[in-house]
């Protein structure tokens, strides 16, 4: 940890080894650039990701390790190239910090499948250094991977969009999910079911909660406006639905069935996955007899982000989040990792670091 | 079989039993009613479904079976109440018969999907008779599931379009496959493989082959215009396309790996699967990672047919076939099983029963 002592001028909470144990440590961001643009990092959302990677579940990690990548801040300067951006402003940073921006994907505003991304925390950036993410006072990032927080959104609130609000929005509108009227089922009820729910109903859609907690009921259909609340191991009410819904958002982490959600699809439905399951596995018949189609994503574009965080702004779609403090992260990940969570933590980091 | 005796207007080739062995059978169609056509049978395609039919692999044949489901005619009798249909019309009819009208999917131009569809043969009409293909003499249908073929379109070349040809020309256009400059992978090179491979040029889009047999590779490029071959147990060459793709049809009816092929394709690449494997089975990330789409799809509706049909007769889209005569169908039928065709039986109808 020789970084700590030399040339540290940004404050953090790392995890040393794979236990995952978060505890001050400072570092050296590196000095703006003319295309950077550098944010003071007021709140920091807590994502699954954190989890995994703190606790080295891909064997990759990079110790230390600064989590998080749903960054809100305000801008406190500028690079001498940027444009669109000024001291002050609102802003986020999401999961990618950096990217090609040469290739085929990031000229189609698909810079999250650039082969050479940079994700913003133990990705290895061009320079070479080791990314580290939002647990921390302050970051420096290329522009482009920087988006305007419109002014009154909450920042606190802000700070969940850039991830888990993305990724469930950027596949609703790839696959053309906002058409009012229509149908639309959500697997899961945690981060990202919850934006999908508030997503789908924005998008004027009759919406469907599929939970195997019965205890989610209430506040899926009270408090988030869901239309209809099922329990996915109810094979009676599940057989009633079969062949109703135009789409599905499966958010759920766990493995599980595929077939009898994809036996609730519509002719020519469309189920999209962006939670993390083991593996998947299904009849071809499940996809065959109702030309049906099961796809995948990842996060989003730097088009699409902006346009999300635009769209939430306008119609007035905040995730529920939970504040804490930077030392009650570690209580933070095991309760999220227990689902005990509605629906997102989010750190104040401005107070936590004071 | 007291059918054949009593009141018999259709002269046939039947399965008696799982045996599939086909051999003469006569029986009754019935009278032509205000909505039908009447047409007699000139040609017929031989489709795998024969064969899973005759031989009760789906344990719900009903006995005696008269397989056939790409078929090619001539308009012999019309109902009162049809229009656009004459005495002399060339027309076709493919894999149902019937379906409701009235459901979502029929009102949707998606009568395959609709829940009553009664598919050509060993189908339930709706007047509780087991439905017969087209190894037959002559077929009365409601006239919405027939359709024209245009002046000029070899009768014999259209019959594989009603079955082989839509299979893949509506996924095709579903994900918009038809965009000049892209690519498309078609895994297998049978019926519905050779057929893709002709609709992906006729699209303008750069066509690689994949198939577990080095055999095919001359036709594929020199016969059928395929731009590049592979032989997808080639893991070498496999590798170096990957990331390659924006489209993949699959044909393949054996079970074969997923994770290999979907890792060919770009960010956003679809997959259709139009072939029977026995299970779909993938790892998570070979979705997510690319914001990948797997697609299933089942024939077509009655719109995407008749347009299907026009499509290939404006643009010289011809199956390769071998024509047939009936009494030669159970050598047929097992050189299908080996895969031992280029590329569809046709049965000679009017001949094979003079």
């Amino acid at each position: 940890m020789a970084a700590e002592s030399e040339n540290s001028n940004c404050n953090a909470w790392a995890a040393r080894d794979p236990s995952g144990v978060l505890s001050p440590y400072s570092f050296n961001r590196r000095a703006v650039q003319s295309n950077d643009v550098a944010l003071k990092i007021i709140y920091c959302g807590v994502c699954y990701a954190d989890v995994a990677w703190t606790r080295n579940v891909l064997n990759d990690s990079k110790y230390p390790l600064v989590p998080g990548h749903e960054i809100a801040g305000v801008v406190t300067q500028v690079g001498a190239d940027v444009k669109g951006f000024k001291v002050g402003d609102h802003v986020g940073v999401g999961t990618y910090v950096n990217s090609c921006r040469d290739c085929e994907n990031c000229n189609s505003s698909l810079e999250n499948h650039c082969p050479k991304a940079v994700y913003t925390f133990n990705g290895i950036d061009t320079d070479g250094t080791v990314t580290m993410g939002g647990y921390s006072t302050h970051i420096v990032v290329h522009a482009r991977y920087c988006f305007q927080i419109p002014d009154g959104y909450p920042l606190a609130k802000a700070a969940p969009l850039l991830c888990a609000g993305i990724t469930v929005y950027t596949p609703m509108m790839r696959h053309n999910m906002n058409q009012p009227g229509k149908s639309l089922g959500v697997i899961g009820l945690g981060g990202l079911g919850h934006m999908a729910v508030k997503f789908g109903k924005a998008f004027g859609l009759k919406v469907t909660v599929f939970s195997t907690s019965e205890s989610k009921r209430d506040e899926a259909i009270n408090l988030l406006g869901a239309d209809n609340f099922v329990i996915s191991s109810d094979t009676q009410q599940m057989e009633s639905l079969k062949n109703s819904l135009h789409f599905i958002v499966d958010t759920a982490s766990g493995d599980h069935p595929f077939d009898p959600f994809l036996s609730l699809l519509k002719a020519g439905g469309v189920m999209t996955v962006v939670g993390s399951p083991s593996e998947i596995k299904m009849q071809p018949a499940s996809l065959i007899l109702g030309a049906r189609t099961l796809s995948g994503s990842l996060v989003g574009g730097t088009k699409d982000i902006q346009e999300m965080v635009n769209f939430c702004a306008a119609n007035k779609i905040y995730p529920k989040i939970e504040v804490i403090r930077i030392d009650y992260i570690n209580e933070a990940l095991a309760r999220l990792v227990n689902r005990d969570v509605k629906y997102r933590f989010v750190i104040d980091i401005e107070n936590s670091f004071k």
